[in-house]
């Protein structure tokens, strides 16, 4: 099992993916401002992973406060949640587990004769919930997923929508683990994802961990491999989804969508349904976060660019839902009409 | 004036491309050997750059043969023609160029009376010819593809088809700063070309040189600019043109090629008439060179990858002729169908 990241009685523990591939190493957060901070500087990445890091932000800020009435206590939960919301605006997922957090506290706040401890324990056992509810749906994903991956052959995918983008057994990977499990002979390609790299660093890391044959590109070398026949479907993960299909995923997701389409390859995105944002109509209402241009001016202290040059870092992009074969998720595997096919499960009630 | 290359009394002197844009330092060659080495090694790239490069290893090698007939010379010759061309495989200005000095070695080697000297200085005369009618074609490429560039916008252009990879004033980048020298107010967005970062490093820093506004972008992120608007042509180099119009040229260049089309953005292609290699058909028939894996695993000195994973780093891919808008090469500009389009001005005799 990948330790992406675990509650522990000293505070949120997160293996530090700004480290890997080279070293394995953690980072211990003991405030909910740490938390935030492992957040922004992409410590802890991916759409799932940050819904749940955030939640147990949440609860460790509660646990750690030293307020002395619930009045003074909701203030500051105020305060910790907004912290926690001004991470990264991409990823839906975060938004909404902060969202339930929020619901939570209020239930519990407004309950006569409640202590701080008492919203603490039932924060922290409530993001222990999600956290083993977000490795369930990806583990329910995989078995939605796998029968649409090829007997063998090369599949593709995009940045990591793997463990260390969730809190275990992955999205788009968790999709490739339960073919390669139910005995498909698949080999991934990778694109490296510039500029963090989470393809070569992450998604390389991660499937060599599991020993699932695995092969880098970069990412400009995708159209050649499809024209050669390499590539048989591709698979990446999803930061949100707009009610009509839309799909904001890193950057260079929607690059892989038209060469995918150009090639006649299946492209499917897996995501949990919490990354469906039905309030969005449509990705144009996706807020995109553009990230410091430093992540594509250096690489390892390096300077690459002249001084001066101007710089596009846009962290996502977004695919029209047309280039979508199907959405992979734990309710099901949903395909074109969106619209139609996202708002019918939408209404489905959830078994919690 | 960029100098990229220059013959001088001491050898052949070269900008050392591998440690742009930060430093401007030179190698010196002082034998064949070392010229091939510098292509190899990519202090030296760029297919038209490449060809004058090989055509002054030849003419270098033969003045610093010790020789002492020539028949001896003839098969010194060979040898130093073969070490050339055994450089790099997809570029067919380099063979273009070896077999232009092979045709002059063997039309003087059969002079009554000739001396290696004759030779050597008929060789270095012929190979200065080669690199001013380099720079006249990048120039006469320009005044004929300036017209299609927008009056105002953004250009996209991939790796460094520029002064650097031409003996100066560049292909793509000629086609640029003739559209600039006209009065158009062109932004350039360079891709940065992973892995070797052509466009991050010398794109960028050879633009700058000449206070041309430019932009780079992860090779991801094109189509998300496509998409906003903010690119309105593309404009590419190309290392080899097959008969039928496919283009070989940087890997990435037919993922580009492909969200052209997609957004409906021209796409075109700036190359001496010398890129053209109308003995080979088709595209499927042209060597795509595979370079070193440290390429893509390494960066700075410091590994990317986990150890043992697999990489793939193909040097170039071919792009349809039915993606390709135009091709401007300093006879003309050529239009689909390129078969026809080829032959026309193909038979046309040249100037020389």
């Amino acid at each position: 099992m990948i330790p992406t990241l675990e509650w522990t009685a000293d505070g949120v523990r997160f293996l530090d993916q700004t480290k890997l591939p080279l070293e394995e190493t953690y980072v211990l957060a003991t405030s909910y401002r740490q938390v935030a901070d492992v957040i922004t500087t992409m410590v802890v990445r991916g759409a799932p992973a940050i819904g749940v890091s955030a939640a147990m932000g949440v609860a460790l800020g509660v646990k750690e406060s030293k307020a002395t009435s619930i009045s003074d206590l909701t203030t500051e939960f105020g305060a910790i949640c907004n912290t926690l919301a001004a991470t990264r605006p991409t990823a839906v997922n975060l938004f909404w587990a902060i969202a339930h957090m929020r619901d939570l506290f209020s239930a519990l706040a407004s309950k006569p004769g409640i202590t701080r401890e008492g919203i603490a324990d039932a924060l922290i056992k409530e993001a222990q919930v999600m956290y083993d509810e977000d490795i369930a749906a990806c583990k329910t994903m995989g078995a939605n997923g796998a029968e649409l991956l090829p007997e063998t052959g090369g599949v593709l995918t995009h940045c990591n929508a793997g463990a260390l983008a969730t809190c275990g057994y992955g999205t788009a990977l968790g999709v490739i683990r339960a073919a390669v499990e139910r005995g498909r002979a698949i080999h991934v390609y990778a694109d490296e994802t510039r500029p963090f790299l989470q393809g070569a660093r992450l998604t390389a890391w991660e499937l060599m961990h599991d020993g699932i044959p695995t092969t880098v590109l970069c990412d400009n070398m995708a159209a050649s491999l499809m024209r050669q026949g390499k590539i048989k479907a591709v698979v990446v993960g999803a930061d949100r989804i707009a009610a009509n299909g839309d799909v904001a995923n890193k950057i260079g997701t929607y690059n892989v969508a038209i060469l995918a389409k150009e090639h006649g390859i299946p492209f499917y995105v897996a995501a949990p349904w919490s990354t469906i944002d039905t309030a969005t109509p449509t990705g144009d209402g996706i807020p995109i976060e553009q990230r410091p241009e430093r992540e594509v001016t250096h690489h390892a202290g390096k300077q690459l660019t002249p001084h001066g040059v101007g710089i596009e870092n846009p962290a996502f992009d977004v695919t029209p839902a047309k280039y979508v074969t199907a959405i992979i998720t734990e309710r099901g595997v949903l395909r074109a009409p969106y619209a139609e096919s996202l708002a019918e499960l939408e209404a489905i009630p959830t078994a919690r």
